[in-house]
């Protein structure tokens, strides 16, 4: 099986978690949008041309004869396949209340710097970002981190959700580095997930590989500086 | 199996999808939070009182000695449990990326009404919420419910999902009644299972039952005349 992965190529975003998953377990998969004519093609699976129902949004997920869509739904199913999730249903059922929970996280880490409109760019809205960033800074991130924290403490086994949970540290190290700085002796155990996976051979490897995209500003997780804590 | 529901009394809210399939089913459950010491309950619950992971937020579900939080999740489960999806993987894998993508629509309809903050009270945030609305009239609503009439149009069997898109639509035309008038014409599948979901015995038992709850300025969706398209 040669898994098709869907995303915009223009940073890791909402394919990432997927991209983690897939290099972890050593799968073959072509990331389709990276190469030539990739965007055309992203269009074309949006427009349902690879089967199955028409997608709202990438990542889209090719396997076989299977197209998923939604990073959540996805990577549930991959997890499966890969051997990333506990059998018994108690497991899958807590790893996909996690997902979801950092799928509506996600959407707050956008909002932060688009509170008004997707169709907008960051400058159009700023003085709205502005009022939003402290509440996200001081109430929502530590509310999703420290939720998130507890479910490690709990001992939740490892799964597709560490990986993800990587990937949310990075994203959030990178737009809010002096936020972070000052929150992460609150979250030790998610600290300590994110350097356990940062050292897993196939994930070193990937990340200083050239298919590991740059954060950028096109991406879920922006660095707008005055957005972060006071310096 | 009687079910133990967990949700806020105070609007339909996120709890709603799974009364709704509860109801349907003809399932045994309780709504724990709308007899007496409720809230103390509720409380308790997100306190990981009952078992399981701690959840962010409600709705949670005990069955048995599972709970279940976020409401795509039991519902991909309940549906599981119920009868409410195919037994075939694709037609769970759609079903599941349709729930999500409920969901995110979910936070959209919250978010324009709220903004900057959840910690805000709308009336602290008009200006800004002014600000959305005409985007999400305009732009979002009809992204996604055109998506979900595609859903319906390519033939999706019965699921959780068209009792789901049911309380999608009487909360947006309680929300956004002008917006839904000039609307409606453009979406008929969805009208049409509206319709045909509120027509299910067991349904219109349940929408005439005090166990309904009012839509209210508590919910999800909540009717801010001046957010609504211009009279």
């Amino acid at each position: 099986m040669v898994y098709e992965l869907y995303y915009w190529p223009g940073a890791p975003g909402r394919g990432e978690p997927i991209r983690l998953l897939l290099e972890d377990a050593g799968a073959e998969y072509v990331d389709v949008c990276r190469g030539e004519g990739g965007v055309p093609k992203l269009l074309a699976a949006l427009e349902g041309k690879l089967g199955g129902p028409k997608p709202l949004a990438p990542p889209v997920l090719k396997a076989g004869d299977l197209v998923l869509s939604q990073t959540a739904t996805i990577m549930g199913w991959l997890a499966e396949q890969l051997g990333y999730v506990g059998s018994d249903e108690p497991s899958r059922l807590a790893a996909r209340a996690a997902a979801q929970t950092i799928v509506d996280f996600w959407l707050e880490c956008h909002d932060v710097h688009h509170p008004i409109a997707t169709a907008l760019y960051y400058h159009d809205q700023k003085p709205e970002s502005a009022r939003r960033a402290p509440f996200f800074r001081d109430q929502r991130l530590p509310k999703y981190l420290g939720h998130f924290e507890q479910l490690l403490a709990a001992g939740m086994p490892f799964s597709y959700i560490h990986l993800w949970l990587f990937d949310v540290i990075e994203g959030l190290r990178y737009a809010f580095p002096r936020t972070m700085a000052a929150f992460e002796p609150k979250i030790p155990l998610l600290v300590a997930n994110h350097a356990a996976v940062a050292a897993r051979p196939q994930i070193a490897t990937y990340m200083g590989s050239p298919r590991r995209l740059p954060q950028s500003d096109k991406g879920l997780f922006r660095h707008y500086d005055e957005l972060d804590a006071p310096a």
